[in-house]
């Protein structure tokens, strides 16, 4: 069917309001309605916290007229199950909505079209696709896991124009501007969960929290890589929830049989929690356990931090899933910096990995370039 | 006074018609001229050539109207002088054109504010700072020779995302794709010459000429830094200079006292040319020198095409004016790859280079990044 321009309209408005749960509803999946009577929004809802009302749910009660005979626009198909909350199909269908618009199907295998089946059922008119690559966008790390079954890799680098992560010593304040720092705290504060390496975790931003933020936001876990669990319980990290100052769980990922005595001193800090992993050929954590243990946390949406080992492991693991690379208008001018990806590159610029670049913004006197990996492709 | 929106219109008109002449009137400027008479373009010229007539010249002579009472349009004051042709100034006075709108001023201390003078001693109407910034840019390499009497300096780059010129073994096909080499090509065409230093010479591209543009193109003089007049009288370079195929001259600058025999086999070649430079404190090539030198040869706007030892000398001896980064969407994906600037880099990230982005575009896949230094600033 063609759409009409008031159905983007109205699902744009869905989209924007789904947005307003950014940072706090995962692992389900960011969902906004509007319910539409005689041209006009009578009711607005969304999804705003795991646990709490669906936004269907909201939309409908929020209505300060009958809904009955109105237009519902939902980005994701209303849940047909039971699950913390009742299946929103019921609650449209008793409703008395006449047509319901939809983005996206439920890639959830427990939905899955059976929210479209019930409405339909009760003679409901269901349109669904209406604006559905913007709604798998939005919910694109949600969507990647049902299919994949693994947690959505982003990557954040912030360089100098010719590839430097930092000076040769590790110097890295500042490489990008003020305004490129408040988008990255925007994205520990919209993902699951911030992973870096020993290293990084030792050297550059010890928190790893969300900070220069305006309104109520939402503290990312915080993923520590260390094979051999070498950080220092003395890293500010530790010592802030030593203090009690908990703002988020810390997992500490370590190969193996390390030193018990030091795990059990990690283990007894709140919200700390170290995890052992199976380790890889090449003697490194192996990043597919890591992904089975993340997603058994619940989280799926990760920001990776860095260092460039860290980088390096992912890109070669093929599962970076998206780059956010902040470019500064600095050269570092040298061959010595520290690199974006430590390792042994190709030998050849076609065995180089491609990407699709998204968007590419002005944050500042920075740019953002968003991009996605080319994969299936050479 | 206040420009009309007519004056903007027309000037932009003369400044098109400048551009024409790109790659064929340096160390002229790029001039462009045209004659309007009753809201009406009667008569329209530019600077084609070195030694051809000036564009004032030529807007007058092909007007199909008198030009009398008329206004010209022309982004360059009006030469006073006789050089290669009679001053421009004159041929306008006797014109009976009325009022005359310019971009800049003239720099050349032959003219400087000459042209102007003359033209209102005659009671000529003369508006000048009409689209200043614009004119000044379309001529940057000329206002800045006239200014600091040294080339202008341009790098071109074309890397990875993480900043790589090439593969570990120098492998570079391609790194950016069809229209930004297209573009590469425009630049060597625009410019006067193209300089690589000797390892890049013999890898990457031994003709250094223009291809893949339409129309009539102008060759750049090539120029080869070779501290030792190492490079190989087998490269291409010299043997198609040897088959008698002339392009454009071939420059190459060595050190003091390199082997007078090979020198001489290189002189005998057509076009080629070999000029010893003094060495600086570090024994390579004075760069100051080797600026004096391409003045002498009338070369004022330089492409550097790298390799990055190259590049790195000319950073840091401050010499880069413009920057055309093009980055591709490819991630090379490690740490030894051959970087875009080969030495030792700064300690501290604040005593990296800063850079003004003046644009960015995308060239089919890839973006080019367009920059000058931010001097005088840290």
């Amino acid at each position: 069917m063609e759409f009409r321009d008031k159905d983007y309209k109205y699902m744009e408005r869905a989209l924007e309001l789904a947005r307003k749960g950014e940072g706090f509803v995962s692992p389900n999946p960011l969902v906004g309605a509007v319910i539409v009577k005689d041209d006009k929004i009578i009711g607005k809802g969304y999804h705003s916290a795991f646990g709490e009302d669906h936004a269907e749910v909201m939309a409908i009660d929020s209505a300060d007229t009958d809904v009955k005979g109105s237009d519902l626009y939902v980005n994701l198909e209303p849940c047909s199950h039971y699950g913390k909350t009742p299946p929103c199909s019921l609650k449209v269908i008793n409703s008395g909505i006449k047509r319901v618009f939809i983005a996206n199907g439920d890639p959830n295998p427990k939905v899955a079209g059976g929210g479209i089946s019930q409405l339909k059922e009760k003679d409901i008119e269901v349109y669904a696709g209406l604006m559905e690559e913007e709604g798998r966008k939005l919910n694109e790390s949600f969507f990647h896991f049902m299919e994949k079954k693994r947690p959505f890799y982003n990557l954040k680098v912030a360089q100098t124009i010719d590839g430097y992560i930092a000076a040769p010593g590790g110097d890295a304040r500042w490489i990008s501007g003020e305004k490129s720092r408040e988008y990255a705290h925007y994205l520990r504060h919209k993902l699951d969960a911030v992973l870096v390496g020993r290293g990084t975790a030792e050297l550059d931003d010890p928190q790893l929290t969300v900070r220069h933020l305006d309104g109520k936001v939402s503290q990312p876990t915080r993923v520590i890589l260390d094979s051999n669990l070498k950080i220092s319980l003395e890293s500010k990290l530790f010592k802030e929830a030593r203090k009690g100052n908990y703002l988020s769980d810390i997992l500490v990922f370590t190969g193996p049989d390390v030193d018990a005595v030091k795990k059990s001193k990690f283990q007894e800090l709140p919200g700390v929690k170290v995890i052992e992993l199976a380790l890889n050929e090449d003697n490194q954590l192996d990043l597919d356990d890591l992904s089975r243990e993340l997603i058994n946390f619940d989280l799926i949406n990760i920001l990776l931090e860095g260092g460039s080992r860290i980088n390096y492991s992912f890109l070669k693991a093929g599962l970076i899933d998206k780059y956010y690379i902040f470019i500064s208008p600095k050269i570092l001018g040298g061959n010595d910096g520290i690199p974006v990806f430590a390792g042994a590159a190709p030998d050849k610029i076609y065995k180089s990995e491609k990407i699709n670049i998204d968007k590419t913004e002005r944050y500042g006197e920075d740019i953002l370039i968003t991009a996605y990996p080319k994969r299936g492709e050479s």
